[in-house]
């Protein structure tokens, strides 16, 4: 299973879609942030007090159906409008969802029509079934006081702060969690954390009080997957070894089996994240999983086949 | 196949859809007005300038598959927002449609593809291939001068005049036409035109010159279906007998086969709309064919039955 949200889950997605083609896995699980509070998300959640929609939307056409069928309707499902009208920036997707949470009235079996609608290789489940606010401590917002914190909130404000975060919380503290997420991380065999958004994607999972009581005791085994380099505003000036000592702090109960990171964007002086790696009691697996095109994502099949050397290895 | 559009079409495609399950009927196509300017479809249409998708929509809703799945998506489909915010009063499916129309760029194909999703038992074509506007000419809108014709243009306009409307004219005049509804009409056994809103759903498709020529040419037999009372506004003081005379007027070469009326509503006294069925080369079926709701709808098991016993006597 994978716990994320944005485009670092959609890759990881995308390449574990992958291995259930090959039977390297045999079930998918999406946990997804449910804190997004801008563009088309944001204006949804703030009209009809619904979660966000767009990372579990994203997460749903990830795992589409290879066939003509899938692929169209994670299109459409993609597909944001343009123009100047009241419809400008809302995506197809986003409204189908709320309609069917309008309509159903239950968030994991709306998904779920959504995922069958799709031919969906896995599951995508919401981390928390109320919309939920990120608030973090932000260093370096006020002028000749370095070192002061200040509380900045929202998910659109955190990744866009002109400060170093130092730490985030959410609201409300203890949200309710679908039955079907603990259950997932119970059974799973391999809890892929990351890539993505450090903050405001990856973390919030880890501050959910059932999820990290699911998490900390799961038989299954725990991947941290890097960003390729620092995020503008959520992560400025953060290393690799950095994300994972914030992680730590954030989750001193998590057991970490493996810290995933591309090899070619660590830089060549390993010490700093080999000694972090170590401090976790984790191992650390470098390999080749950047996309070519210079975007700072992970490209699906060299994610795919860096997944399937951790697990098959065991 | 059938011509209309709005609740009178759902209703007739409701109960055609039942005759391809005791196979009296073996394929199915809607041809559907393209001519709304309010609500949901008129936002959408003046936003994005394309068809009007709320007819279309509910013509597909009326074709769904009748297990869950397509009862499910079809109830997703038809569901209207509420609330106070941007959203209010948009219908989930008509943002699904103009989102399949932006990306496939194609009306026909994106309403197949809806059609493919609800499992649907018959095919939704538009009516023309541009949205086209109606403008009627009214009489009684001048204090005064009671014969005086004033110019309405625009559905909602058009079916809430206080005036009588005298006739209709369509915007442009010669809209594109979509091959497959030229195929359609040539090779339907039987086109069914009404019942609805008379001056705006079911007159429209006869002042379409494609349509009206394939009208006429085909070898497929016309029924014309009354509506069960007048409609405030859009055909106020219009008995039976003067519905098919304006629609006789507004297509006079076209061949109606049979004229079906529910028995109860058309009153006592038969002899002019028996006069003007037989003026028209027509045959006249009475039948009971209205819901027992008092909501002046046609009852979609009935229409079913009066359609089959048309349909079998040949």
């Amino acid at each position: 299973m994978a716990l994320g949200g944005g485009h670092g889950l959609h890759a990881s997605l995308s390449a574990l879609r992958r291995l259930l083609d090959d039977l390297t896995v045999d079930e998918l699980t999406a946990v997804v942030t449910v804190a997004d509070n801008g563009g088309s998300s944001g204006r949804l959640r703030g009209e009809f007090g619904v979660l966000p929609p767009g990372d579990l939307r994203m997460a749903l056409a990830a795992l589409c159906g290879d066939d003509e069928w899938g692929d169209t309707w994670a299109r459409v499902l993609q597909h944001r409008f343009t123009g100047d009208g009241e419809m400008r920036g809302h995506v197809v997707g986003n409204l189908l969802i709320v309609g069917l949470w309008d309509l159903l009235g239950d968030h994991v079996d709306a998904l779920d029509w959504v995922g069958r609608l799709l031919g969906a290789r896995g599951r995508v489940l919401p981390m928390a079934l109320t919309p939920m606010d990120i608030t973090a401590e932000v260093r370096g917002l006020v002028p000749g006081d370095p070192d002061a914190l200040t509380s900045v909130r929202g998910q659109v404000e955190i990744a866009t702060t002109e400060g170093v975060i130092s730490s985030i919380a959410l609201e409300p503290h203890s949200p309710p969690v679908s039955p079907a997420v603990v259950s997932a991380i119970d059974e799973a065999d391999w809890v892929v954390l990351g890539p993505g958004s450090w903050f405001t994607s990856v973390l919030p999972h880890l501050l959910v009080p059932d999820l990290s009581a699911a998490l900390a005791s799961t038989r299954g085994r725990v991947v941290v997957v890097l960003n390729l380099a620092e995020q503008e505003g959520e992560t400025g000036g953060f290393g690799p070894a950095d994300h994972l000592a914030v992680l730590a702090e954030h989750a001193p109960a998590l057991a970490i089996d493996t810290v995933l990171a591309d090899r070619a964007s660590v830089g060549a002086d390993l010490s700093e994240l080999e000694e972090m790696v170590a401090a976790l009691g984790a191992r650390l697996v470098l390999d080749e999983v950047a996309a070519e095109d210079g975007t700072a994502r992970h490209d699906p099949e060299k994610l795919a086949a860096a997944y399937e050397r951790i697990f098959r290895a065991g």
